[in-house]
C-alpha cells in the first residue's frame, strides 16, 4: 500500500505532516508514503526534528496552493504545487490514495477533474465525519456542490452509507435528510423530492432530521446540499469552539478556576478529544474514482496519521468498488 | 401599554407564562396584560401558586395549538385556541403586541395571515436573537420561508437592522450574508444576487459571513433564507446543548468533579446564562403589521418576562413604523 501525502497542505505544514507520515509508517508495516513538496525543505525539517524518512520518498515540486488561492489553481496556475502533483501521481497509479490538509475547494476540484469521477456519479461530495454526543456521523455534502438536484442527494446518501459501513464499520447505517421538520412535506422542492426518493430506496432511511438532533447523533449519515452542509459544518465547529473557549476562560481566569481545572483535567482532555474533529481525522471526497482524503486544515501529526489510516482502510475496504457497483446496478 | 400573552404556548404553560406575566407587570407600571386561554385553569394555577393577577385580565377560550399541530390550525381547525384568539385581539386593536411560546409555524402563519404584513413587505421572517462570544446577533430568517428571492433577503436585512438598532440599541448594526465563503461569487445564485443588492444598499453590509464566524459575533444581523436559517439556528442550539451536557456530566460524574464544580459554580451559572437563549427571550416575527413575539418553547418565567419587556420596547421604539417608512421609501 502506497499513500501519497501533500507535505504542504494545512496550517501546520510541513512539520506536522511529516511527523504524521512517520507515525503512520511506524504503525503499519505494509505502508509506504510519497510526500509531495519542496525536497530541500522536507529534508531539512525532517533532519532538524529527528524524523525518520524510512519508507517515505519525496516527489519534489516547488509550488504550494494556499487557503486564499482559487480552487482552480490546482488545475491551472499552480500545476507544480504539492497538491496538483499529488493528484497527478494518484491518477497515474503511482499511489493508492491521496491525503491533503490543504484548500478544500481545490481538493474537491482536483478529485473531480484531475482524478475523475466514478462512472455514473454525477458529483463528488466533500464528506466530513463529525463528532456527536454518542459517537460520530458523516455529513454529505459538506460543501462541494452548492447547487444540487434530488438524484445527487440520493447518490450522496448511497456513498455515505457505503463509506460508513465499510470504512467506519457501522452496521446498516441510518441515513437522515437534513430538514426544517420531520414531516415528509417539509423543506424546499429539492428536499421534498429527495425525501420520496430516499423513502423508495434500499437505504436505511430514517426520515428528515432537524438541526437540533444532528449533534445528538440521531443518524449515521446526514444528507444535504453543499450550501446547507457547509453552513451546518462550520456553525457546528464554531459553536463548539466558542463554548470550549468559554470553559477554558472559566478555568484559567481565576485561582479557584485553576484549582477546579486541576481536579478534572483528565476528563476535560477526554471531552476535548471527543469534540475534536482531529479525532476522526477528516473527510473523504466521495465519488472520486480513487481515494482522496482531506485532513482538517489545522491537523497536527496525530490527525495526519489518522487520515492516512482512514485512507488505507478506504482502499482496503474497496469502498469505491462497492459504490461503483451499487450506483451502476441502479441505472 | 397592553400586551396580549398566550397562556397555553410552550412546554411550561400555563404556570411559567402566568408567573412571567406577573413579574412583568410588577416591573413596568405602564403595563397591563390580557392572557388568552382557559379561564378556570388559569385562575386555579394562579391561586395554587399565589400569583397575583393584578392588571392581568383573562380572555377565555378553550383550545390549545400543540407543537404537533399543522401551522394552519391557527386559521382553520383551532379558531378558539389561545393563539388564534390572541391574534384576533391584536388585529382588533385590543392590545399593542402579542407574545406566545407556542408552535413557531403557527405563529408565523398567524402573524402573516391573521395580523397581515406591513405594506410593501413580501414575507414576514422569524427572527431569533441569539447569543455569541461577545454579545448577541439576530438571525433572519430563522425558518418562516424555505423558498426565498433576493428581494426578500434584502427586506430581511432592512428589518433586522432596524430592530437591532431601535430595540436592541446597537449603533449602525453590521449586516452579514450567511454563505460558504467570503468572496462575492460564493453560494447559489440567490446568494450571489443578494450580495450585490446588499452591497448597493444603505445598510452597513459587512459581506458574506461563514458558519464558523457567526458564533464569534462577526456581525449583528445574519441574513439567509429560512431553510438555511432554521438549520443554522437548531444546529447552534443542538451543539451548545451537547457540549453543556458533557460539561455537566464531567462535573457530576465523580466526587472530584463535584468538588471541582463547587469551586466555579458562579462562573458556570454565568456561562450557562450567557449561552442561554432564555437570556434574550425570543424572536420577533418581523414584517407583521403589529408586534408579534415568539418566546422560546422551553421558556421559564424569566424568559416570558423578557419577551414581554422586548415586545414593550418593540412597541415603544416604533420599529414597525420605521420599517414601513424605509421599505416604502425604497419603492
Amino acid at each position: 500500500m502506497k499513500i501519497i501525502v501533500d507535505a504542504f497542505g494545512g496550517d501546520n505544514a510541513p512539520l506536522e505532516i511529516i511527523k504524521g507520515c512517520a507515525e503512520a509508517v511506524a504503525e503499519f508495516d505494509d505502508l509506504s508514503i510519497i510526500l509531495t513538496g519542496d525536497e530541500g525543505k522536507i529534508l531539512k525539517v525532517a533532519n532538524d526534528n529527528n524524523i525518520s524518512l524510512d519508507r517515505i520518498e519525496i516527489h519534489h515540486c516547488t509550488e504550494v496552493i494556499t487557503m486564499d488561492d482559487h480552487a482552480d489553481a490546482v488545475l491551472k496556475s499552480k500545476k507544480d504545487s504539492s497538491m496538483a502533483v499529488g493528484f497527478n501521481l494518484l491518477k497515474n497509479g503511482e499511489g493508492d490514495a491521496f491525503v491533503s490538509a490543504g484548500n478544500s475547494g481545490a481538493l474537491c476540484m482536483g478529485a473531480t477533474l484531475a482524478v475523475k469521477r466514478i462512472k455514473g456519479i454525477k458529483r463528488p461530495a466533500f464528506s466530513p465525519v463529525m463528532p456527536s454526543a454518542n459517537g460520530f456521523f458523516m455529513l454529505v455534502d459538506g460543501g462541494a456542490n452548492v447547487d444540487c438536484r434530488p438524484e445527487m442527494l440520493v447518490q450522496f446518501a448511497v456513498m455515505g452509507s457505503i463509506y460508513m459501513n465499510r470504512v467506519m464499520k457501522i452496521d446498516n447505517p441510518r441515513v437522515g435528510l437534513a430538514n426544517v421538520g420531520t414531516e415528509d412535506h417539509k423543506g424546499t422542492e429539492l428536499y421534498q423530492t429527495t425525501y420520496q426518493l430516499l423513502k423508495e430506496s434500499n437505504l436505511n432511511f430514517v426520515g428528515n432530521v432537524e438541526g437540533r438532533d444532528i449533534p445528538q447523533g440521531i443518524c449515521d449519515v446526514v444528507v444535504c446540499d453543499g450550501f446547507t452542509g457547509n453552513l451546518i459544518l462550520k456553525t457546528y465547529e464554531g459553536v463548539a469552539m466558542v463554548v470550549m473557549n468559554e470553559i477554558k476562560n472559566l478555568f484559567t481566569g481565576s485561582l479557584k478556576g485553576k484549582l477546579s481545572a486541576s481536579l478534572v483535567l483528565g476528563d476535560i482532555k477526554k471531552l476535548k478529544k471527543k469534540l475534536d474533529h482531529n479525532t476522526y481525522g477528516g473527510a473523504p471526497v466521495l465519488g472520486a474514482s480513487k481515494p482522496v482524503f482531506k485532513a482538517h486544515g489545522s491537523a497536527k501529526a496525530v490527525t495526519v496519521k489518522n487520515a492516512i489510516r482512514l485512507s488505507r482502510d478506504y482502499v482496503l475496504a474497496d469502498a469505491i468498488g462497492e459504490i461503483s457497483k451499487v450506483i451502476n446496478s441502479e441505472d
